[in-house]
């Protein structure tokens, strides 16, 4: 996660969000005033992007202060302030939305992650997220996957080859599109593709998959999958992985175990900001 | 929503999702082959974003042809065919993701939209959404929102004039606040202000605001506010308007009932795009 | 104006500029050079957009020393000193000819609305511009109108709502459009209607409307129109308000007089620099 | 004038005044409105800008019909029609102010310009431009000093040398810039050189100058320079160019005579937009 | 290579071109004149671009008519004709130099590339790529070489993992690197080592290395390597790959040969446009 | 070279390399680890983007140190130390292809230009450059022709005119073309004229060309045409100019040779970044 891009989305984002100009604090509050501000945790969770609020603020305006009390990846209480921030009032609410809105979110999945890594102590699957994320902020939300203690599936589409039913379906077949992408691809891909049954499973095993989605299968028919496999290939078990089952899929002995609500049904974390002269 | 920004937007997110290339497309899809598939809702809700979707395709390859079955605003049941699409394949594919996950995310909103409006049948009370929204999509789910049957509150902090606690604190007082503002701020712009005791509601009437937020009160506090206030101010409730009670809040007769969670705390539609020739 | 607009816009006008450097100075001036200048008022007038133009210097190049010797908003007799200059030759060459198009424009619009404000002393009406306004300058015009003392109007066409002629004809009455409005968009908006005669103003009035627009009404006609009003709407003054008939029209008792010239047809002022080792 | 810059422009311009849209079309005139309209010159002048109107309503709507009525360069007289309009009310109304700030400036460039040629009809003088343009504009205003009849200045400091008062005095003399230049720049440049006094001018001479400016000086020193200068540099007469000396100025022979306030100090014509359902 | 990417690039390299326009072109050619030419091969190769120069026209002017005679791939002969060319002269002649340059450039590029895989004709080796391409062009390139008849390489830092001396030094050692390579990245990574050594080939090959690349190695000593990794990984031999000694490399039984000279030291091809009606 | 150019095209060429990350920096060496190394010609050249390299690594990470040993147009020796690099390797690593390439291919084009000066000593010609040049990098190609002791000719269309055989085409004849020039460009420009015979070479000088071009032609027309021309026009030999005849030509008297393979067929510098603590 580089600067150039942290700043092009957070530059982005205060346009959305300030428009042509604040007009409440240009005209309610004096440009010379000054505040003291706290960020503090409504509730429990793990938070994530607490230098992506900085630098919200810093780029907003450079002679904010915004200190840190704990950093990314650390567990918070509610009631427990995340960090300090001292500035130009103007500047500070201009700022506070994006802050709130990018932080929230972030914490909320890294707050969601760790407790899917949670209940996988001591399995030796790793949780992934997938591609289903919230537009333009990916690459946000896959260091949130990672703060909270998951891992990363591919990036994007240029990064990994995934197979799946629909490339299957027009390709032919499993063989042919493996084959095809084994020509094709650079040398360096790996290439994995998506299966729904124990056919499948052996076809792509054949076929020479380096990894092997069990997509959407029962655990009874993902243990069977693994078995089958043997260690011939990385197997990754994906599809409504809700976090009820999570100790039971990975009893299976996959690999790995993707997530698709990680990124994609996230209930944010509730943090404000208050002012200390405030009510 | 003008399609320059919706352009931009799609094209911002097509660039993050296929990076330098679909490589598994590329790799194991013939280039001349063509697929027909169809979009359908995994689940029951009010679709929105069918335009979007149809305008990734088009952005991505005009040679698609994306026909639509039904509307933004329709509700659909699980098993329904939202849309129709037909192609190339390696076109279809590269954008599928982003097409999906912005109907996904927007349909999510309205649906949530639609069953809190239904909750106020008969009531005078407006939904808003707030400006609790995911950066660089606000203009998409307040779309969505209006999609759902709700209204909006202001788009960004310079369409409206909103004075919060942090404002009053760092003005000194809601009077001082609403004065100032009244004098420097376009004669266009009514003032909001944000109470939270019955004290506060005195305050900003007297200090002429035109329109009065009643944050997180309780519904009792909410009804007497809205009496003591009594028309001459447009009443709003908010904070933590979980749909259960809201009812009960529209009873105290406030005329707009804004909440944050329509935008903030999104579990998305489910919706699958299959091919025919698929699995 | 936050510097992220400013800073965009200061850009592309030295790219428009500058193009692919600077030949003159590259090429006559050793790369080692450095000068110090002057900027002087040839003309007198009050003086805005001496922060951009010392912001334009900045970002050609940091080791240019700017030093204001007044502030926005001053005013200055013929001859008087701006801002002192010092640095690379070069550098304040590039940069001499975008510092003083937008430092002339911009003291233009704030000499001019600083008279007009002047003629309205003691009156209780405030000037305000319109979207009159050179394109992508807006930004920095309203500023240069607040600079001289005067107010802003609306910014743009999503920051209030204005009900004009063709309006009207599209929604088919006064009322329709009056009532449409009301519902369809956020409750944070007033709602303005222009008006060309007292049946359009009695009309306007009786359907609600917040502000009303009395355009290029005789002086008499606004008087009545005012009294007709009494009170219950904000009047706003507008259409050809020569600068000449000011007071009479303020003494109709307006709330507003908005005036399109203020941005729209400015006499630059006329502002110099030198070099002090120059002729 | 290519369009590649004309949209990006057109687009800046659309987006800085529809925001995030536009709110007063968008509540009280239906989707489904369609209106007919009329831009009319409400003066005489020289219309510039036609395309870029029709440009403008095209890039916001496609299915907008805009019929030129007359072309650029063309003289229109008070009440004529420039062009018709015809499609969706809320797309057009969209469009207005934006088509209308950019052709009423260009044809008060064109019309300003059309005078200064008129008055120079029978003389050798070419009239010029300067880069005393508006910042972001200056490709649409050169464009417009020729639809007035007139020739272009240089485009920027990249394409034309301009050896100033500034220059020399950081060069140290007018040879010494000259050497310097003629050395250092592509054997494709002319070198031009700004003079004040005859000294200066019959150093520019010996100097090997291949266009020699006449700035700030009487018709007579004018004519003496041009007398002096004999043909063996191109002469341009410059500085405090009022439209009422031009004759004189052109009658001492000059070759070019530039004038900074055709672009720099421009009064826009008058033109307006009326639906035929209107009032 | 999708065409938003190839647009923006194309428009980037036409504003670098003509800049604020083609004066040559504008001053001298008439608006209304058009012409007929052809794009002609002033030497042997393989063409690469002929869409990219077709899409320059296309964006500077739909009203040329671009027609291939061949397309990317195809073999020419000095004096064939690879398209004609039909429209405003204005517009072509804008474009010409844009289009040659790229078209030059890649088929110099293709060229090369069909040059050493007919080398290799019959083995087994695929010849790739290297990072080592054009800033900005490296899609272009890329596919060039594909035209060619080559194989790429990793795109760019993102999409694949090569552990390089410095990183080995940074990291401590080839074990070291790569166990922390495959816990941390993504699963879908393969993880390439650079070794020049046999030392280094065995030390990879024990700590697990995907592909092993084996650097600027004799021909003798990449023999070894391969015979020592006997198919365990992938090999690749890199590093002043001159076309000369390709068939012995090829002969060692490495995987693929990576060649950084196809894009970084390229002759571009000589291609030329006339006009029929020229000389 | 201004620094805005020169970082748009910094930060588009490591966006280009980096992606969405450097994996393999990322995965396997720790994020607070530091390197020390060093940039090291590997061949003799002329050195040239020394200032770009580092301007790279600053605007990666500004806690790189870089230290230059040399500069711009210095000459190595293989072996020579260029500069020093030292801070977090990830950092370094991340940005070091894109350094190297940019670095490489100017200082190819230096050296090659450095070569064909030094064969030229003694005479009174100048060596420039064309607009053979690798999209997106004229303004850096152009400035490491002037590193290597050569001229730049125009940079785009814009700034300059140059009458070639498809201008004359298209406008009749060269008389024609260089009328209509001298009437519609601006006074500012010098009018060149590329000519293939003796008889073109009269007839345009006949028509006031200031630069004749003698294009493609023999030593020996070549020598006939400067003699017709005599002084009366600045003459520029180009086409196919080899270095090995460079001496010839000059021996002509042409005041100008003008090269594309300058810009067009260089092959890069080779340059290496080797860690202190590396193999």
């Amino acid at each position: 996660m580089d600067f150039a891009t942290t700043d092009d989305f957070i530059r982005a984002a205060l346009k959305e969000d300030i428009g042509t100009g604040d007009i409440t604090s240009q005209s309610c509050i004096p440009e010379s005033g000054n505040s003291i501000g706290r960020f503090t945790a409504k509730e429990s969770g793990v938070i994530c992007g607490i230098n992506i609020a900085a630098r919200v603020f810093f780029l907003l305006d450079p002679s904010i202060r915004f200190i840190s009390e704990i950093k990314d990846g650390d567990s918070v209480k509610k009631g427990e302030v995340i960090a300090r921030i001292e500035g130009p009032s103007r500047s500070i609410l201009a700022g506070e939305r994006v802050a709130l809105n990018i932080m929230q979110r972030l914490s909320g999945i890294s707050t969601r992650t760790a407790k899917a890594v949670a209940e996988l102590k001591g399995a030796k699957a790793r949780i992934t997220d997938t591609r289903k994320s919230t537009p333009l902020m990916r690459v946000f939300e896959k260091y949130a996957v990672r703060t909270g203690g998951g891992s990363n599936h591919r990036f994007n589409l240029a990064d990994g080859i995934l197979i799946k039913d629909n490339h299957i379906a027009a390709a032919g077949s499993i063989a042919a599109a493996v084959r095809s992408a084994r020509q094709n691809a650079p040398h360096t891909f790996k290439i994995e593709v998506e299966t729904e049954t124990l056919e499948q499973v052996a076809e792509a095993l054949k076929a020479g998959a380096d990894i092997i989605m069990l997509d959407n299968m029962t655990t009874k028919l993902t243990a069977q999958a693994v078995k089958l496999i043997a260690g011939r290939a990385v197997t990754e078990a994906s599809g409504n992985m809700g976090e009820k089952n999570l100790k039971k899929v990975a009893a299976t002995g996959v690999d790995v175990i993707s997530i698709g609500a990680l990124t994609n049904d996230v209930r944010p974390l509730d943090i404000s900001l208050k002012f200390d002269n405030g009510r």
